[in-house]
């Protein structure tokens, strides 16, 4: 029944023969399904900047993979050189979205990896394996967060789900969509109610795309229907991704707030499955800047014009839920309740 | 500086000349502004259908000038042939969009007027004075609505609406935005905050164009943002049209009901502006039919395609407005606070 693992490449992986990062570009979804290859770090910057490679836990994988590139790539003889051109690979990654917490922790993993090696050799081949365990382990991490996360849902639920928390967020399997899959993998029938997430679409583009890959019933509304489907008792449970978690907020793609309040009124319970690389809990709503994005993305949808040319946008990319709006939170180690106590997630 | 009296013609209008209904076709905003002629009543119908002239007001207009044209058009002899054309007529302009109370309130005011008629020509000419009656009547209603409206609005607020209820929504001056307009004719600065409306983006398309011509400061923003601008202190009253008002709610494009929780949540007055003509106070939530629209509006937006092509989709036209949470009607007979008591705005 599913395909994600068997037809479809991972989201993100390392090409041995090209000593290249492939990933699969979304940003063509659901038109076309194409694999591209970056052979610079530059292509991968790129990359993630224009969202051909989104979602947290995909963005960690994808920080991994940009410093084991640019080792590769780094011409130089010593270590101490090597170490000088990974740290501004880092810092050119880690501009890319600065909001997104993994893909900052995917750099950080990898960087700190490297301190064991002895020589230039020695980076590279940590650098490159520390990548892809952390593309394993993602794989690993999603499992669980399934596992525990099908408990949650009952046979027969639709679930409401906003952005694309699924396998193409992730190297596989999905955090969201992957507490899906693993209850429909138990037997029960789940359904999706999938917000198109304006304005880059993600929920039309890639949410159902990948849900229908995996024939998992799934139907497309516009994120202002959310509320009105609530009210007609379409909606069991709303089911998102994170961009970030801190003590007090979840930076989620905007809109996610909206349906916070929404399931709060509704009394439906709102759920948020990451992994535990996505909370920091040293930041708060306060201390995280939320990347604003270009006004074109409101004004033209691809070759469409929507709107006149010199409008003036609010164009946020993320917004953040307070915690008590949050249900539960759905991560590898478990499910827990809010108030969430640092010690409690980080055993 | 408004331009709506003054430089750009009223949305919808006779023409004298050419005996056909003339209208702003609303779907080529922003990139063009088209007047065009409506020489039959299929063309008309398609019209309406196809959302070239939307908005409630504006249908009822386009109801009173349908009946008008389908007069100057019938070729019947006696009373009892026009009659029964006119019969047929107005079942034709009453299917194109069945929850639109005002297109029927526009049909069936000049299919009464017409009864006073002593021969064919006669129904002719009482026709058309009808339906310019009811366009001009629509200007002066939307002059009052503005008028008790404007009292609601204070120096410096920023207004957040959705969809189109402004002078594109009627013959001129505009409901909600007529309200604004009002506001800032009497000396007030309003900013506008445009929710995009999807599928069609009325809000993207018209309201901000119509406001950009008035030089009303307008900020797009996707419908998903309502709740985040809340939460950042951006908006201190939500205002919106409707297109049918029952005891119960009010109906108005999908989207309206989230936002109306959201104001709620964040304790932010929600207005309603509308006309007389919109109240249907012997109808109920449950015994109005709610539009379903074509599922292509989510696929595509114009040449592009946001989702697969075969993606189910729910896509319902309108939504539901409990009365609680309005703050307040604002009709050209004043202002009224839930609950509304039928005697008190028919008066």
């Amino acid at each position: 029944m599913f395909t994600s693992e068997s037809d479809l490449m991972r989201t993100i992986d390392w090409n041995e023969e090209s000593n290249s990062v492939v990933l699969v570009d979304q940003t063509l979804l659901p038109q076309e399904y194409k694999v591209i290859e970056c052979k610079t770090l530059s292509s991968l910057c790129e990359a993630i900047q224009s969202l051909r490679i989104r979602g947290a836990p995909a963005l960690g994988a994808a920080g991994g993979f940009g410093i084991a590139l640019a080792a590769s790539l780094s011409g130089a003889k010593d270590i101490e050189s090597i170490t000088r051109d990974l740290r501004v690979a880092a810092k050119a990654l880690k501009s890319t979205r600065p909001t997104a917490v993994n893909l900052s922790w995917g750099v950080d993993r990898v960087l700190k990896a490297i301190s064991d090696a002895f020589d230039v050799q020695g980076i590279r081949d940590i650098a490159l394996q520390e990548a892809r365990d952390i593309a394993e382990e993602d794989i690993e991490t999603n499992k669980l967060i399934g596992k525990f996360g099908a408990k949650l849902l009952k046979d027969g639920d639709t679930v409401l789900t906003h952005c694309n928390a699924g396998r193409l967020a992730c190297v596989d399997w999905g955090t969201a969509l992957g507490v899906v899959r693993s209850a429909i993998a138990e037997g029960k029938e789940i359904k999706v109610l999938a917000c198109e997430t304006r304005p880059l679409n993600q929920g039309s583009r890639i949410t159902t795309w990948e849900l229908m890959q995996d024939k998992i019933p799934v139907t497309l509304i516009a994120d202002s229907m959310a509320g009105w489907a609530m009210r007609q008792g379409l909606v069991n449970s709303v089911l998102v991704g994170a961009d970030r978690i801190t003590q007090d907020v979840v930076f989620n793609k905007i809109g996610t707030y909206t349906h916070s309040i929404l399931a709060k009124e509704h009394e439906i319970p709102f759920y948020v499955a990451a992994p535990i690389s996505t909370f920091d809990f040293k930041g708060w709503e306060g201390s995280t800047k939320i990347e604003m994005r270009n006004p074109d993305e409101l004004r033209f949808t691809g070759c469409e014009q929507l709107a006149p040319k010199d409008v003036e946008v609010y164009n946020p990319a993320f917004d953040a839920t307070p915690m008590e709006n949050v249900t539960a939170m759905i991560t590898e180690r478990g499910v827990f309740y809010p108030p969430i106590l640092l010690d409690e997630v980080l055993v």
